[in-house]
C-alpha cells in the first residue's frame, strides 16, 4: 500500500519564520521531518508593513504574493531534500500563508503566497485559502485548530484544554469524551506578540528566551488592570481576533502607559508576559463548569510561547488545579502542531472532509474549505 | 447520461459589467443562456481605483475581494433561476474574476473576487485564478483563449484569425489544418480601452455605440503615428498587455497630444479608433507569411468591439483580401465568448487538461491552471 505523505507550511501573525512538516495521517499523526526557515529581511519586513499599515503599494502587494510563494518552494524543496524524498511522494501540500488581513466583522480575510504559484513552482497539489469560504457564509474564519484537536487530542477520561501560543493564543476545550457539538474555541488575545515585539524594541533579540527577562521584572498590577479591561476579553466567545485589536495601536497605548508608570524595560515585559499569562488563564470562565465539576482538567500547550518557561510557570500558578503539559508529551510536536495541522487540513480537502466547526467560526453551515491548485508530477 | 453544464464568468479590463454564460461541451459549446450584469457604481469605482491607483487602502482592497465574490453569486443566482436551473446542474464555475494587477515583467498578476467565496456562497465548485500558475514559471499569464480557439475554431481549409476586441485586443492565429504548436497568440494593443474612456469622458457615454462619434470625426495622421510608434507595437510575440501600458499614462500622453494639435472631441475619438484598427491590422505583420500565401485568411472577431461598426469596417478596409466574420455567424455569440472560454477551462481542470500554450505564453512547460474551490452541494 502506497503511504500517503503531506506537507503542511505554516506562517504565523509573529512572522518568526517559515514552519514546515512532512507527515502522514494513517491514524495518529506522524511527523517524518520538521523543517523550519527564515524569511529573507527585505521580504518580512515588506509582510510586516502589509500587515500593520493601511495604505499599500499595490504592485508591491503582488510581487509579494509570487515572493512569498517563491520562498514557500524554496523551503520545500530543501526539506523534501533533507528528507530525501521526491515531489512525486506528497500527495499535497497544506498552505496557510501569511495573513495580512484579518476582519472577521467586514467578513474578510487575505493570506499572501499563491497557492497555485507554490504548485506550479513544486509540482506538488497545493490547498490553499482555507479561511475565505468560511467567512463568506457569516462564519470568522477562525479558529481552525478546534476540529484537528478533537480528532487527534481528545480524551475519553480528562477534559483537555488544548492551547496554542502563537502570536495570538487560542484555545480549544475538548470535555472528556467529547462530540463535535460539545467543542468549545476560541482565541483568547495576544499570546507572544506583544512580548516578541516588546523585547525586540528594547533588547534587540527577536524574543524572550525561556521568559528570561520577565522573570527579573516586577509585574504592574495598575498596569495589568488596565489592560485586562479591554473589552475583548470579556466578549464570549465564538471570538477571533488578530493585529487589528492587539497591533500597532495596543502597543502604543501599552508603552505610554508603562512610561506613565516610570516601569523598566524588564518590568514591562513582566507585565506583558503576565496579560498573556492572565487572559489565557482568564478564559477559562468561559468553558462549562459542570464539565470542569466532573472531569480533571489539563492543559496540553504548543505554539512558541511554550519555550517560555516564565509564562508557563505563570498559567501554571494562576491554575493551581489544572494540569499542564505541553504536545510533545502527548506526541505532537509544539513548535509543528499548526503546519501539521494544515497537512491535515489538505488531506482533508482532497477527502472531502471537513475542517471546520460552524458552532466556533458562527459560519452558517459546513462547507469543504480551502482552494485546490494542482501540481504538475501528481495528475500524469 | 447525466448532461454537464459548467457556467463562465468574466469581468474585463474595461470593467463594462459581469458576463456570465451557462454552457455545455458535449462537442461544439452550446450555449444554454447568457447573462449581463452591471457592477454596482460604487464597487465598480473602487475596483477602477485598484485598477488604476499605486497606493490602496488594504482594508478596502481585501473587503471588494469579497464584496465581488457576493456580486458574482447574485448574478449566478440570478441567471440560474432565469434559466429554470438550479445549483446542483452545474458541475462547475469559471472565474475570471477582475484583474487589478498583470506584471508579467515581474512575474506576478492578481484578480479580485475570491473563489472560495463564491464556492461557498452559490454551492457551486468554483475553478478560479488561471493566471498564477503560469506566470510562477516564466509565463505572462495570458493570453488563454489561443486553446480554447484552436479546440473550437480551427479550420481545416481556412487560415483563421481570432480576435478578441475587449478592453484590449488579442488575436490568435490558427493557420489552415493547424497543429498545437502553429498557433501563435498575442495581445495587439488597446481594444476598446482608450475609445471608452475617451468617449465617457467627451460624450458621456460609456462606449461610442456603433462607431457613430468616430465617423464623423476626422483620423488626425500626424497624432496617429505618434502613438503606433509604440514600442509594444513594434516587439514581437509572445507579449502581453494590459492597463499598464495603456491606461492612464497613455490616456493623459493621448488627450495632451490631440490638445496640442486642436482636435475636436470626434476627431480624437476617430483617431483613438483608427489606432485599435491599425495596430490590429499591422500585426499580421508578425504571422508567418508562407500560411498567409498559401491559404486563404479570414478574421473571426469577437468581444464588445464587435459592436463598433466604424472600427470593423476601418479594419476591413486596412486588410483588403483578409476576410471578416464575427464568431456569432460560426456559432459562438461575440459578447459572450470569453466567458464561455473560462466556462470550458473549468472543465479543462477538473478533466487535467491543459489550457495553456507555452509558446505563446512563454512558461517554462505546460501546467493545470487554475484553483478549485468546492461547493457544498456537489461533493455530498
Amino acid at each position: 500500500m502506497k503511504k500517503e505523505l503531506y506537507i503542511g507550511i505554516m506562517t504565523g501573525t509573529s512572522m518568526d519564520g517559515i514552519d514546515l512538516v512532512i507527515a502522514g495521517f494513517d491514524g495518529f499523526p506522524k511527523i517524518i521531518a520538521e523543517y523550519s526557515a527564515p524569511i529573507y529581511p527585505t521580504l518580512k519586513k515588506n509582510l510586516f508593513d502589509f500587515a500593520t499599515k493601511k495604505i499599500v503599494n499595490l504592485d508591491l502587494l503582488v510581487v509579494s504574493h509570487f515572493a512569498l510563494a517563491h520562498e514557500y518552494a524554496k523551503v520545500v524543496n530543501n526539506a523534501l531534500k533533507k528528507a530525501k524524498l521526491k515531489a512525486k511522494d506528497i500527495r499535497a501540500i497544506g498552505l496557510h500563508g501569511q495573513t495580512i488581513r484579518h476582519l472577521p466583522k467586514l467578513g474578510a480575510t487575505f493570506q499572501l503566497g499563491s497557492g497555485p504559484a507554490l504548485s506550479a513552482l513544486t509540482g506538488i497539489d497545493v490547498v490553499s485559502d482555507f479561511r475565505s469560504g468560511d467567512m463568506a457564509i457569516g462564519g470568522q474564519g477562525a479558529p481552525l485548530m478546534p476540529m484537528f484537536d478533537y480528532c487527534f487530542l481528545a480524551s475519553n477520561s480528562t477534559n483537555r484544554i488544548i492551547l496554542n501560543i502563537g502570536g495570538i493564543a487560542n484555545m480549544t476545550f475538548l470535555p472528556a469524551g467529547c462530540r463535535e457539538e460539545d467543542i468549545i474555541a476560541f482565541d483568547t488575545g495576544p499570546g507572544n506578540m506583544i512580548i516578541d515585539v516588546l523585547t525586540n524594541e528594547f533588547f534587540y533579540k527577536p524574543f524572550d528566551s525561556g521568559g528570561k527577562i520577565a522573570k527579573k521584572g516586577k509585574i504592574n498590577d495598575n498596569m495589568l488592570s488596565e489592560f485586562l479591561a479591554n473589552q475583548y476579553f470579556r466578549q464570549s466567545p465564538p471570538k477571533s481576533t488578530g493585529r487589528e485589536l492587539f497591533g500597532e495601536k495596543f502597543l502604543a497605548k501599552f508603552k505610554k502607559s508603562a512610561e506613565k508608570k516610570n516601569l523598566s524595560a524588564s518590568d514591562i515585559i513582566a507585565t506583558a508576559t503576565e496579560l498573556t499569562a492572565r487572559t489565557i488563564a482568564d478564559a477559562l470562565r468561559f468553558l462549562p463548569k459542570k464539565d470542569l465539576k466532573s472531569h480533571s482538567t489539563e492543559i496540553i500547550a504548543s505554539g512558541g510561547g511554550v519555550k517560555n518557561n516564565f509564562l508557563c510557570e505563570r498559567i501554571k500558578k494562576l491554575l493551581p488545579d489544572i494540569g499542564f503539559r505541553t504536545s510533545d508529551e502527548i506526541g505532537i510536536p509544539s513548535q509543528a502542531k499548526e503546519a501539521l495541522a494544515f497537512a491535515w487540513f489538505a488531506k482533508s480537502f482532497l477527502d472531502g472532509e471537513y475542517i471546520h466547526l460552524p458552532k466556533t467560526t458562527d459560519a452558517s453551515k459546513k462547507i469543504i474549505l480551502g482552494s485546490l491548485s494542482k501540481g504538475i508530477n501528481v495528475s500524469f
